[in-house]
């Protein structure tokens, strides 16, 4: 079990006029959550691009519990609860600054490579920086 | 039950460098194919608002079975299975120029009186309206 | 002298918790203008960048004179008033649904060869479609 | 004169299918990099709003010299050169990790009293809080 967590703040950008986070930017806060989970294990997904490997999305189930408003700095823990193969999963749990769950999600992402355009196992690298946590 | 089709074209600004709209912007294309969905029965969201009565998401359910590519007009699909009660569900179909599914999903929003923050039943005219399509 | 106009209905995701539309949302308006006028002379920018040229943006100035409001229908009127070089200029008036002018900006973007990474001239098509326009 | 340096790392989200970050989301680096100067000297947007002010964007002018790219930590630069009376006017430098000079911009904003939807001089407390920068 992998387990990451980063801080996002709200950017007035993001907010609509109901005085909410849109519901369509969180996505951006999960993409931003399971990078830099990658990027504390020693990965990055452009080096993931770069050696022909892309990680497009195939699922992404929210539950929108309370909103996220302008300013406040959101707790983005991930959760990676097994090993990937083809496809990678990530659970996401978003707390506001008082510490209250406000958001919970998933997503499911598959491995691509990019001259086949054709579903694939991750890149060797990344399955030895993973493997230690699932044994 | 309801149904309506709304067409939309793809943006560059919604375009990734996979070259594939990026997946948080289909929230966008959600919202515009249920605001027009009303707008087709006489419904205004602004004027639900203005009457004080806002729809924020709880729940949000996508699947990306095909990327929606630049400057394709996506059609979208949107279906209102049962009457509303304090909360409204809507399904979206997604389909590209070649008439492909290329993404399917569903939404739970919820009505909320402004004045108290709590849920509330939906506007008298919006029942009105909405009323005939499940008799 | 070319002109053309495009109508761009506010979305709520555009929206801003001022109850404007957020002042970088804009730029996709000037994107989806521009991009209507080239089609409305047979020209698609999707076609451009798959014969090797992309169209990056140098500057862009905008002046906000009224605020976009949700659900607004602004008419996004575009005008080119001399022929492209290697660099292509583009004014924009933007209105909204009472015809009050609500905007008015400029941009200037480059055409460039995407296998060389150097700015070139636009293709012959493109130069043959708005040559009468500018005779 | 006042300067603050905030960095800020280009999302997925934020990209183009030319690979560059899309040139309407530079607005938001400008945002993020004036709240945070505002937040380094202890005031907040949030508060300004909370106490009935709001400042609306009036003027945005953008040079794009090199692209940011994917991943990268963009170094937002911010600077007030002059005290600000019912407008203020910031100026913007933005470099990559190679410490290049990618983008320059300008904006002009305004203090709105919210009740009287009038130009106003900024809160009392913004006013000490800037006035030791300028004398």
């Amino acid at each position: 079990m992998l387990e990451h967590a980063t801080k996002i703040r709200v950017r007035y950008g993001e907010t609509d006029q109901m005085g909410y986070m849109y519901y369509g930017n969180y996505a951006e806060f999960f993409e931003v959550g399971r990078v830099e989970m990658l990027r504390s294990l020693g990965l990055t997904y452009s080096g993931m691009e770069a050696s022909g490997i892309m990680m497009p999305v195939l699922e992404l189930h929210s539950k929108y519990l309370k909103p996220a408003l302008y300013d406040e700095e959101i707790t983005v823990k991930v959760f990676m609860a097994k090993m990937p193969g083809v496809k990678i999963h990530f659970k996401y749990d978003l707390y506001n600054e008082k510490q209250e769950l406000i958001h919970v999600a998933e997503t499911l992402l598959v491995f691509i490579n990019m001259k086949t355009n054709r579903p694939c196992l991750p890149p060797q690298d990344f399955i030895d920086k993973l493997k230690p946590f699932f044994e």
